[in-house]
């Protein structure tokens, strides 16, 4: 089953701390903030301060536009700029520093123990094609750039913040990205283990 | 844990058909030719004439050298030339005829009830970089220039025909290709369901 989603598809929620809002692409079922397998999710950082803890949750956090972040992970430092992600436990004190302005962040949280993940930023205009039979692929468009995507030879195209989302279970699928003029996406693997 | 493979630690093996030999490159446990969970090898085809079958298998097989591969699988046609990949089941009725001459082929065969793969062939001279928690990760470098692979910051350099195997199980692993003249490598990443 193939998905296309449009901005109008996310949906926005208070964080778990209420200091801010997050703009939720996907999740596993439930509507729960604390309570999902994984999630998609953007959210727009405008002052510094304290992330809400996901307890038994693996992270991943990526900076999509703005400046950049210095974070504090269990008192170690980790600076992160334009499209540089980091993985963190959610059971780990995080704090964040603006270094100039507001950023948009872009994260994945999920269940380790329920599934495993893969987690690329694209930045591109060549021609990549790969085989997956991960049950969740996940890819995000941030760019102004129409992305061309062939998925079993079927081609899709995604706008500006638009995504498509494809489970599928346990089948090998066949991914093609067209050379283009640039690509930048992020592109999610997640298997049910 | 990351094994640095070198052709004298791959295994020469007749093919179950008892047509020609296999060079196995890494395996799941056990030495019988029939019961692995997944194995990656690679074949020289030097006639045309059916393949082994593997019932239960997953298979992707790439044309690595030579003109290429005339591939009937249940009756119909596929043409496999230089790096082309194809994914059948092992339980497919499968011929081959040889393009123009021999050719060497690169295999994986895996269960699909255990494990989920992904794989993908990286011509490339720009840099890469991932997350993965696959419990394997397999890069083969068919490249006469050495690869350079970073691994949790830690430098990996492959010659031609050498491969890293790493075994880590669930932990988030970051993987970057720096910049190079030219990258040709099979990156398989594997997961136990």
């Amino acid at each position: 089953m193939i998905e296309l989603l449009t901005p109008s598809d996310y949906r926005k929620m208070r964080w778990k701390n209420g200091a801010g809002y997050t703009l939720e692409l996907a999740r596993s079922v439930g509507e729960d903030l604390a309570e999902f397998d994984w999630r998609i999710s953007m959210a727009d950082v405008t002052t510094s301060g304290a992330f809400s803890p996901f307890h038994g949750m693996q992270r991943i956090l990526t900076v999509l536009e703005g400046e950049g972040l210095a974070l504090q992970v269990d008192g170690k430092s980790h600076t992160l700029r334009s499209l540089q992600s980091l993985p963190f436990s959610g059971a780990s004190a995080v704090s964040c520093e603006l270094l100039a302005g507001p950023i948009r962040d872009f994260n994945l949280i999920y269940q380790p123990e329920r599934y495993a993940a893969r987690y690329q930023w694209i930045v591109s205009h060549q021609t990549s094609e790969f085989l997956s039979s991960a049950d969740i692929l996940f890819i995000f468009n941030s760019s102004s750039e129409v992305l061309d995507i062939r998925i079993e030879g079927e081609l899709f195209q995604l706008e500006q913040q638009h995504s498509l989302y494809l489970h599928a279970h346990q089948n090998v699928k066949h991914l093609l990205f067209p050379s283009s003029i640039l690509r930048q996406c992020c592109l999610i693997e997640l298997t049910k283990i």
